[in-house]
């Protein structure tokens, strides 16, 4: 069932189609016409089935996490369980790989693929996902790789977008937040700018605006891009406002993260200036900027899309599968 | 499916009910005919079935740990995979949790309510089972909330003794070990006074007796109380010898500990004074206070007091997601 | 359902039989008829079903892991899971134990058993399976208790070898590596001895020599015995190669270790002495014993080896349970 569908690509990286039977690594596999194909079998998902689903029955998904990402495991696991499958899970990979930690993943990824149908696979060196695909001859999702990628956070945020205004065309959304090591900016970046007319604006801090690579890739893509440091002019035409925290983790200098991470709040100026079609976004876990006096508004999407992860994934695994 | 059923209390607090569909968040919730219609909902899972169960098949039942319990958790994931549901599970909750602890809570409760179709909490913080369901759509259940309750504890040693003495009117019970702190002897003292003609007997040490507000209470619900240090004389006319350890986290001072600890012991002559139809409980673990001599005795009920455990929560987890 | 078969033995030992309903506790339990009997059942469920199994339906595993071992861990709860069983689980059973080590593993060996329909333990102590099997009224399944046996990864050794080979009749099998503390090794000895015309040639770093009592047991068991440092002469007539790594934590000098760990590698000279016919094995991980070069060689079985360990486990579990 499993087709690995990796090609080379003329500037040196591997660029990757999406097949039902294939990998999930990166959102660069995917073009309009498979995301809508994705969206579509979410949206099945999403329907509270008349009855259990046995979809996924007698078949295994391995959730090999090398660190703790709760939130990502418990939505894999929870889409793994209602189509109906199984599920085994470890948050202690790392104990897993011996010294020669390269070659440990690579053995690791093949005796697990003796054990499960499919693979989830978290690890904090970028590059991991791939490497996992070139050794398991099952499907493998990347559930993050390092300062790499997340393709299904990517995915459900543009799945909660589809779903709240009922198309991807022609959208100005402003990206909140740090916007050099924010990960979850530049996926969704590059999966929108599949769709046409699209506009992007930055409100990032000073030392964390978005990296020059990334607006080039964007220009070329035909995206309109602005770069600003006033929110809540930016909103005021906004379709969607993507908040960030700003991590920690990212900043080898405190001081540095205390100057990003102060610098914008989503306060009630900027609810004002937001239009009424307008949806706020946040990948979650948020800390300050995101207030909670926002989880009333109409427009505070994000904890129904946190739970759209759970269509996105089953409609991931169901294709990775091949049962769906 | 799932009704909130928090009412205002003229005294202050929060007083629940318990029905189809609700949080367990508390012993308090129940009045003698909701547990008498819990405990024959566990009759009926108490007895192997012909088949395998799929009343919840295509439920899931998250287990939300921020402090591992392995007992607690594995009793309650057996119940569920027994009712035919799925389990999503994580005992490193802490690690979801950022700085703002109890903002974090209440996130993680929402984005979990969107994963799976009940929640069962283990928390540090007392009053976090209850605010987990004032932001929670989904059932609650309180698997221990730190100094507050853990309140399917109480019920599994008060379905014991119905099991094993077949009704809760009328008994004697003699509460040994650390009556201050010990929640398990705090939370059956409030379930049995729900039944006419209790009498309770303390044997504490004198660092750790009851609380003044909870002998206040029971006397005020018509428990009739005894406080000795004679824990031989107190057994002779028990129906129930309910034995603790005194929990070594709950003393600053290791010197109060070693005090409380060493002060009573389930000897030769508490069992030779104990009635032949009197029964002995204890939530375990045990350290010293009740020997490994005692398990062949015909009275001792520890074993199957946590083995009840599971029948209880099945049918708590299956009230809960209206399929019992 | 549950028999034990334990009897007494001339020597002082235990001597253990292998029934359906029974625990799996030693190598030394099994005879060549029940072997080849689990083999068949194994066979069985290597292949892939036409639909999922439902054979396991209700009954539920519980895998209490005193120490993390991820590997044996998900390859058995895959291996129930693929029964069409339920699984509880956990890696931090040491924090269900109490001071009293001893004490608590039967205490909740005793509780366990009252959740689950069969255990799968793993714990750092020798002997704690035997123990645990003698308190707990359901079967224990023996994943490793520290120094002492592993047995079901000696299973799915000889799996392989019956798997690759046809038989196990008249084997000449070569042991690469630390030969005095290899569990791996000593077991797999005690399992191919009990089919005729075995020949065993151990090849170990000076100090890491088989142990005398061993080399005893198995003379007197009719295996002819080879000890050489030459292990290309040794691989020329070999039908297999066990290669092992040295455990690093076995050695308490740390230059021993390295001593040892240095001695042996299956270099191109190895693989050029082996005969067409003979396959390699090893049981994972590997260090620098064993390199990756090696991976293509069409005698390679050692990923097959990991992946043999499902299905000799889905029979294993099925019979213990009385399904298969």
């Amino acid at each position: 069932m499993y087709r690995a569908c990796i090609a080379d690509d003329s500037e040196g990286g591997a660029v990757l189609g999406w097949k039902a039977g294939g990998h999930v690594l990166s959102v660069r596999q995917f073009d309009s016409a498979s995301l809508k194909e994705i969206f579509a079998v979410s949206d099945r998902c999403f329907v509270p089935p008349s009855g259990p689903s046995r979809l996924a029955e007698g078949r295994l998904m391995a959730a090999i996490f090398y660190e703790p990402s709760t939130r990502t495991r418990l939505s894999f696991e929870a889409a793994m369980l209602r189509l109906g499958g199984g599920v085994i899970s470890t948050e202690n990979a790392a104990q897993m790989s011996s010294a020669a930690k390269g070659e440990s993943l690579r053995d690791t990824m093949r005796i697990v693929a003796g054990y499960a149908d499919l693979i989830v696979l978290r690890h904090h060196d970028q590059g991991s996902a791939q490497l996992a695909a070139e050794v398991a001859d099952v499907p493998v999702l990347n559930a993050g790789d390092g300062p790499g990628e997340h393709p299904t956070q990517a995915l459900l945020d543009a799945y909660t977008i589809q779903r709240w205004r009922g198309g991807l065309d022609g959208l100005h959304t402003v990206f909140m937040g740090d916007s050099l090591y924010g990960r979850t900016i530049h996926s969704l970046c590059l999966l929108l700018r599949l769709f046409p007319g699209q506009h992007y604006t930055f409100v990032a801090p000073p030392n964390a605006q978005p990296p020059r690579a990334l607006l080039q890739e964007l220009v070329a893509g035909g995206v309109r891009l602005t770069v600003t440091s006033d929110l809540v002019a930016a909103v005021r035409s906004a379709d969607v406002l993507y908040v960030t925290r700003v991590q920690r983790e990212r900043f080898a200098d405190p001081s540095e993260y205390e100057r990003a991470a102060r610098c914008y709040r989503v306060g009630p100026e900027v609810l004002e200036a937001l239009p009424p079609t307008g949806i706020i976004l946040h990948p979650l876990p948020r800390v300050n900027e995101l207030p909670e006096e926002v989880d009333t508004d109409p427009r505070a999407a994000y904890f129904q899309q946190a739970r759209l992860g759970v269509p996105i994934r089953m409609a991931l695994l169901g294709r990775a599968l091949g049962v769906l």
